[in-house]
């Protein structure tokens, strides 16, 4: 991640540290402006390079969102991922999908971080909400045509269980087997992307 | 609450800050010992009073926990309410008692805090979990006769949902009616005091 131990390459196009800086910016912009309202433009601008190549290492606002916040996965990845197999399954798919990135402690790392923070601190809390809505939640609700108040109640659950195992880790759910939760939970969300 | 702006009474048993100095003794030995290896003789012994003042104050020591953490609501409420109509209205019986008691500002207050300090802080975790674990969670499901796990995915459930509607605030969930929340979670506790 970082360039420690290195020597400091300076600032070549496609140098880590290029993108290291990109990502310093972007964290910082975030932070200010909030989702909504940070543009590629301006992490470019304050990291001191072309706009393009910052296009270029993290695609979208969205990309670039995921990596300054070490983010293990793509918004993208999770409407390709419910919308690959049958419909019927789709909450065995989400709720696998979720605890196998939980349960590798580096992965869930920054996410948990990332709540952690959420919970004290007021601008936090507003970059995630605009990222949550605006890329994940209101994208899945539309891929899956359902309510998105019904996505909101599926993702309370999971966020719920992933607090719940691995931060208050109450006994017996934190050290329950993966498959003995899908097969709890799997029904919750699949009736809710069902609308039953 | 406190005795501020009034003359300070001493310590006379049955005064207003006694109670106030054991409630303060018993936040520092909850966070100190956990919940479980707490005692009220402990408590009684930092707050310099006797034991039995403490048990007439607060009855137990989950009793003396509420108080100290300003909880808006006793285990033994939890499981009486669930315990006092049918069994197959249990769901909405709990997500109703849950969202209005969130809904009131000043009560929820004391239980966000908890969970922010809970979420950074490994004691107050410990001592949380300890409570939960204990007080709430197990008594309720032997009360129900249902496996913890399932009592511990629908505190997930309520959890999460309290923390969208009221911390992330995301929308439509976090300015949603009631009773479309009721209608929307019901169901999945339902399924899990079913065991469905």
């Amino acid at each position: 991640m970082t360039t420690t131990g290195r020597r400091r390459p300076g600032r070549r196009p496609g140098s880590a540290d290029t993108r290291g800086e990109i990502l310093a910016a972007a964290r910082k912009i975030f932070a200010e402006k909030g989702y909504d309202k940070a543009t590629i433009r301006g992490i470019a601008r304050e990291a001191g390079v072309d706009p393009a190549l910052v296009h270029h290492y993290f695609t979208s606002k969205e990309g670039t969102f995921v990596a300054a916040m070490e983010l293990p996965v793509n918004p993208e990845e999770v409407v390709r991922l419910l919308l690959s197999g049958p419909r019927e399954e789709m909450g065995e798919r989400l709720v696998r999908f979720i605890l196998t990135i939980v349960s590798d402690a580096q992965a869930r790392q920054p996410v948990l971080a990332l709540m952690r923070t959420a919970m004290t601190n007021e601008q936090v809390v507003g970059m995630i909400r605009e990222f949550m809505i605006q890329a994940l939640l209101l994208r899945v609700a539309e891929s899956l045509k359902i309510p998105p108040i019904r996505m909101e109640a599926a993702f309370a659950q999971m966020f719920g269980v992933v607090l719940v195992r691995y931060v208050i880790q109450l006994e017996p759910l934190a050290s329950a087997d993966a498959e003995e939760l899908i097969e709890l939970l799997a029904p919750t969300i699949q009736r809710y992307i069902d609308g039953s």
